[in-house]
Order: structure tokens, then sequence, then C-alpha cells
């Protein structure tokens, strides 16, 4: 059975946005700079299992204006994906905190990560989002 | 002549970003509720020109979630796309304030709009994002 919120759309259980989030590999980061929002896309893998916890994890260069934005910040992460032909789609969004990862072993696992940058500029630092809430929504397709 | 910033990514001028705009149909919307950022996934168009200033116009239903978010709020719009074989890319970041479109005249020419709501919702509300700025960065496909 499927869960529809009062707009109308799936509600995607936590499990299947996890399975989405671990598909994709490009999402957008939100972060609040005093009442101002900045968005920011970034490409990341999600790390970890369940019995772990999962997170995200993305590089940035150090003293980047990304690296300054989010560390120690709330964040809100996003992907979609959307069929205009058939007016369809759906997006998960992880609401959590950036960190940088530290310590020898944290880097260690982050380094066996397949995570690479993918602009010129060399990314040293690896960020972590850990969530507190991840949900999702799909549009469903109209049958009538 | 490429403008490169700092990290080495191409700067788009501003031209290029409203013609990347008006091509896609699909943004995020980036909205700071107290210090924490909210992300909605939103289907959109460009309305106006050059001379009249162009802005985002996308649609919501009245008292949902998004447009009590957004309404009078700065607000970072952003699209982009990425392809993951060439680790190449780019985005567009819009910053600007949401108003709800109101005044007879203003509501037909967003009636006049090629502007449907993708979800099973009634969204009669019209929302207008009036950009304070605008930018786009390429991730310059490498050579060597």
């Amino acid at each position: 059975m499927v869960d529809v919120d009062r707009n109308g759309l799936e509600v995607l259980s936590e499990q299947e946005c996890w399975l989405l989030l671990e598909a994709a590999h490009i999402g957008r980061l939100a972060v609040s700079i005093g009442d101002r929002p900045e968005i920011f896309p970034v490409n990341y893998v999600v790390a970890g299992d369940d019995a772990a916890g999962r997170v995200i994890v993305f590089l940035t260069a150090p003293g980047s204006k990304l690296a300054g934005a989010v560390l120690g910040r709330s964040v809100a992460f996003e992907i979609d994906a959307a069929d205009p032909l058939f007016h369809t789609g759906w997006s998960v969004v992880l609401q959590g905190t950036a960190a940088e990862i530290e310590g020898l072993e944290e880097l260690m696992d982050a380094e066996a990560l397949p995570l690479r940058p993918w602009g010129p500029t060399p990314k040293h630092n690896y960020v972590r989002i850990s969530p507190t809430s991840v949900s999702g929504r799909r549009i469903l397709r109209r049958t009538a």
C-alpha cells in the first residue's frame, strides 16, 4: 500500500530514501548564513551502513567558500530526479549537521571511499553530514 | 577567452546563466527558517524579458509548507546538470526574494505562462522570485 501525504504525493520510506541517496552522485547542500540561504552542488557518497549509521561524505578545499559556509552548521541536503514527459519525479531531503572528518582512522576510512573531486582544484578536506532526518516524496504517475 | 575563478571553474556570464535557466524546468529553492535551511524542488519557468527584468515563476498551493516557507523571504534558487562519465557539469545559483503574484493584470500574465503543476494537488498561487544576483560555474573538461 502506498503512503500518500496531504498533497497527494507518495511518501518514500527511509529505506527507499537511502537507496536513492546511495544511487546518486550529485546533491545540493543548503545552508543559512544569517537569514540568507546559500546553495551548493556537491558530488558525494554515502558512507557507513545501517548498524553504524549512514552519513553523506563530500570533499572541500581548505578555506573554500563551501567549507566556511557549512562546517558546524545545520544543513539540508537534497537529491531529485524528474521526467518532464510524464510530469513525474521524486526528491529526497536530508536534514543534518556538517562537520569535518578528523582523526587518523576516520580519515583512512574516508580515503577508501569512491570519492574524487570533479573540479581542477585539489580538495583534501572530507566533510560528513550526520543526518537528523531523511524524507522523500514521489509524484505518482497519473493513470486517468 | 574563458573566465576562470580561483577554484579553476569557468565563470558563466549572466547571459549564459539566463540561457540555462530558460532551458531547464526543475530547480531547487533554498530558504532559511531561523538558522535552519530548507530545500524544495520546484518546476518553474522564466518570465519577462531583458527590458522588463526576468523573474523565476512557480506555483504553490495556498497554505502549503512551501508557500509558508518562502513568501517574503530571501531565497536561493539553483539548477545544475552533471556528466558523471567525464566529471563535468555546471550550476547556476540565483539569489532573490520570493513574493506572491497579485493583481489582475500580473495574474493574467502568469496564467499565460507554460506552467502546470506536476503533482495531483491544485496549485493556484503564483510565486515570483525577483533576482538580486545570478551566477554560474562550469567544470571544464580536462584535456590532459
